[in-house]
């Protein structure tokens, strides 16, 4: 029997959408629950010792981050299995998914966050080229494989923990100069892209205005910033 | 059959440290190769995307970040097995290890190199503080069990997990001010710490002087920012 599952989020947070990803994928009811970043409640912090989303209530018991969150589905509902049988084949999956965690996120984070600022030049070159180096890194993965996924040919957590962040990297291109598409001069990642974004789980989990929500999320994260630098 | 398994490391890396417990506790063949840190050779660049120890070459495969190396490690050799068979209390423990990822350790890694710069008053202070709020988070998850180890009876991956750290901030507190002893004030994180680092394969996974060189290793660190700072 599948437990009460309640997924705690924010609007449109790349992270929570990994989860909803895998949620679809496996068919899995569950509640969703959406709380304010700005004013986090206090039960929120209770179940969150890092004061982050997604949090999964499982009855009730709180499992935190995205990567244990999908590990955790993937056991609880086997079926559609997203990692693969062997054991070596799926660390190497989960090594790349940390990729994402610890690089790819971040620096494509960095990257939006200057094209948001109206950022130009060498500020905007240096955002630019540490994620064209990241990419190029998953260029070189993908060459030794064969598609369409990022494992070859099944969906696996490694797509489900990409695709959010890949979907927000090709709104962002068009927010500022031509000098922002990145994406094109990578065909192996571009492709991967493309098929990630068309599985139905994928095209389903996207939230409601994402650009607009995007935009305006890292136009006042850049405001901030400013503000910051100015007081100090 | 057990593939052949070789662990990339850096000489006091606390993170290699964790695989090397599991292996220990497995008694699983393996070997170890050392690189230096400050030159790392181009092999190494080309297996790990992310320039970080451990790697962990599985017949060649590589394999990165501990976390993920541990648990492959587990399921390689399940016996004896270092996690709940049950799927919701693995996953909070894996939950925990991410704590320990993003929380415990930068928190202490910024507190320990406070302390091997010399650091005083409120610099110090800000430091220390931040540590102690993360070691009451793990106090009050400790004191819902009954120990020794954070998931009960059993030696688990979380405690493979936080021991390399706790070893090394216990070296710490005697470095600076009466003011680093902040672990006294953590009656259950204490006698966890205690029940960890008197585990065998926690004990003989200590690199050779580890406080001498730990020591070197934050005040070379301090001095490097000192000297980056005097630059700008």
């Amino acid at each position: 029997m599948t437990p009460h599952l309640k997924l705690v989020s924010f609007d449109i947070c790349p992270y929570v959408e990994r989860s909803r990803i895998v949620l679809l994928e496996k068919g899995l009811p569950h509640e969703l629950e959406l709380i304010q970043l700005s004013s986090k409640p206090a039960w929120f912090l209770e179940v969150s010792p890092m004061g982050r989303v997604p949090v999964l209530l499982v009855d009730g018991r709180a499992v935190f981050e995205s990567m244990v969150i999908n590990e955790l589905l993937n056991e609880l509902q086997p079926d559609p299995p997203l990692f693969p049988r062997d054991p070596i084949a799926r660390a190497e999956g989960r090594s790349w998914i940390v990729f994402a965690n610890d690089v790819v996120m971040p620096v494509g984070g960095a990257a939006m966050l200057a094209l948001a600022a109206g950022a130009q030049g060498e500020a905007l070159a240096t955002r630019l080229g540490a994620l064209r180096e990241a990419f190029g890194k998953l260029e070189r993965q993908l060459a030794r494989g064969d598609g369409p996924y990022f494992l070859g040919r099944d969906f696996s957590l490694v797509d489900a923990s990409y695709a959010p962040f890949f979907r927000r990297w090709r709104l962002a291109e068009s927010w500022g100069s031509p000098a922002a598409h990145v994406l094109a001069s990578f065909p192996k990642v571009s492709a991967w892209v493309e098929a990630m974004l068309q599985r139905r789980s994928v095209a389903s989990a996207e939230p409601v205005e994402l650009d607009a929500k995007s935009r305006r999320f890292y136009a006042e994260r850049a405001a901030r910033a400013r503000a910051a630098a100015t007081a100090t």
